[in-house]
């Protein structure tokens, strides 16, 4: 019998104490913009981050690491090296991995990395519907990208995502979808500020990358990151008079998020 | 008849509406210190945030960007590339773009980097009254830096390098300054918390080039600008009890900022 | 007679003065994560900081600066070599500057890049247990990285590193350790959530570079830095309800920061 939503209520629970049981340390080669955002989302989380990005260090650095984030937000030269350098050795090293493509299909040159860095076979791609159907494209030729395709019509992007890497595929939204090609979860939770304030994606990757390093289910795992992320963003928005607030209270949030609080909010399908 | 305070008043309490409705998308060029608080500014304003600077994307984007902002504060030798590839871009396709020379003067990379973007004739020029006579003199020989040249003494070197681009310069202090060349408005606005957070400044250069995209009147749109960013630092002022809570409160008021707060508070003349 | 922990709490607490009457231009180079939460320190101490770290300019800024920063955190490849650029101009300016070497001894390209910066003989070393051991072992031969190290189990490190630079050496820990290779003193001010916000330590080194700029004494004016720095951590964490309140707080408590606030929590010996 598979998983209700129950199950993975509980699992996601249950993930967040052995999160801050083991502090997983999860490199981050993520976009310039987001970086500080990103590493306070993991220390608020009980997890600990390090941006170790540069080439003749990222691929060591993966081999030891828990978890991997690369961020194609800003791919500059020498970053992309170390991003392909940390994905081999991740690989290498049975290190969970997550690729997040941001603005994939309509930039070129990380375009042509994300297809790269797809066929080393992700733990995890993260991205928003357009994101993903554009990965979809690339991996298996035609559509590009549409701004306005909602979650739902990324579904099946997904699912052909999911086939090629063998991994996981969520796709972010009012309401997240998450499938590994054969399971299907839909998350409700989550608030608008969090698409006030730059990053609210991005560090989501890193907290995914986290959850992947402490259990082998990654699919579990990753219904149980984006549970846990989107509820304290609920509870954030709660005491926040707009996104300045919103950002300083989310912080506060995960940090003191309770197994209780996904328990009792969370709206996993 | 020219148009008085209380047209560019009037002009710039709709002109907020007007930014809300179309959320131009903001390509930023900008230093590493203030990415973050740079898109959170655009977004919290209502408006769309890309840090698209990599040689092979800095150009394209910036044909299809609403607005672009280049500031200098960082000026990494990749980055460098992008921007004289951005502003070439947005020249061609007749995109709005802001120039912010951030010490130019008293460092030679970005000084010659400066003379080059500014024969590319920028649409806005940004900077203290210090960068603003360093420019003037870079452009039309002469005079060098002076960190304790006030706004008004910079006056006749931003008409001057108005003059040489054809567009509008905006020097910004305790009283802002903005003039085409032939018009010139003072704005007696803001806090001087302020100048106590990072990217104070270099935030306002991205707001330009928001208010720019949906506005053919740059001198208008740029006067709008500052009327917004310093009237919303004024309110986020009366919340603050020091720097760190007065950037959270400012983008919490720029989020909540109503036309009525600009037609009461803003200080045109 | 060798001063007294009354005589450096004094010191300290008159060195606050010092800093805000000078505003100290600290140039940082610094890692991509931290450069804004850096920044936001430096200006509500009341100090300015420039991060000028490209090639071609961070020597000639060096040479004008009031104090410099090179922290390891993130190092690219135009950024190590305009952090050596910088450290020579220092030196040969009699710039104080410090050196950060983050993660030292556990990745090649910074254990390299930190070995010759040391050469080159900081004024100040500051860093945690593990990273000046790793230190001490580069410059003396012998002892590699060990995380569980904790602050006194680094005290023969930190001597012996002071020796080699004839600087200080700053061990960061819940209690901290300063030595000059003749002196040393020990701070036990402090909170635990300066932990759990990125960036925590780094800006630390941001703040000695102040401090070291308007007093000769070095020994004495890192004593004095990390005590208003974890002073001001100890009035924040009363304000906050988790690390996102946190770092704002404690950016409004380093501006409010008093000379009796010192006076009265330093827990100098």
């Amino acid at each position: 019998m598979p998983p209700t939503a129950a199950d993975h209520t509980a699992f996601a629970a249950q993930a967040l104490s052995r999160v801050r049981a083991h502090s997983p340390l999860v490199q981050c080669l993520t976009n310039s913009v987001v970086t500080g955002f990103t590493a306070n989302v993991l220390l608020a989380l009980g997890a600990s981050p390090a941006m170790v990005d540069i080439p003749g260090e990222a691929g060591p650095f993966a081999e030891v690491a828990s978890g991997v984030l690369v961020n194609l937000g800003t791919p500059h030269a020498e970053q992309r090296s170390a991003m392909v350098e940390a994905a081999q050795a991740a690989g290498s090293a049975g290190t969970a991995w997550v690729l997040d493509p941001v603005a994939v299909g309509a930039l070129p040159v990380r375009t042509a990395l994300a297809r790269e860095l797809l066929e080393l076979r992700p733990t995890v791609v993260r991205g928003n519907a357009s994101e993903i159907i554009a990965l979809a494209g690339a991996g298996g030729g035609g559509r590009g990208v549409d701004a306005s395709d909602g979650v739902e019509a990324a579904g099946e992007a997904a699912r052909r995502v999911a086939d090629a890497t063998g991994g996981v595929v969520a796709v972010s939204g009012p309401v997240d979808l998450i499938t590994d090609g054969t399971r299907t979860a839909r998350i409700a939770n989550g608030d608008p500020l969090l698409t006030r304030v730059t990053g609210g994606g991005c560090a989501l990757g890193a907290v995914m990358a986290a959850y992947a390093a402490v259990d082998e289910d990654r699919f579990a795992s990753t219904v149980a990151a984006v549970t846990a992320y989107t509820v304290a963003a609920e509870l954030a928005a709660k005491q926040a008079a707009g996104p300045g607030s919103f950002a300083v209270a989310f912080l506060d949030a995960l940090a003191a998020l309770r197994e209780s609080d996904i328990a009792e909010r969370a709206a996993v399908s």
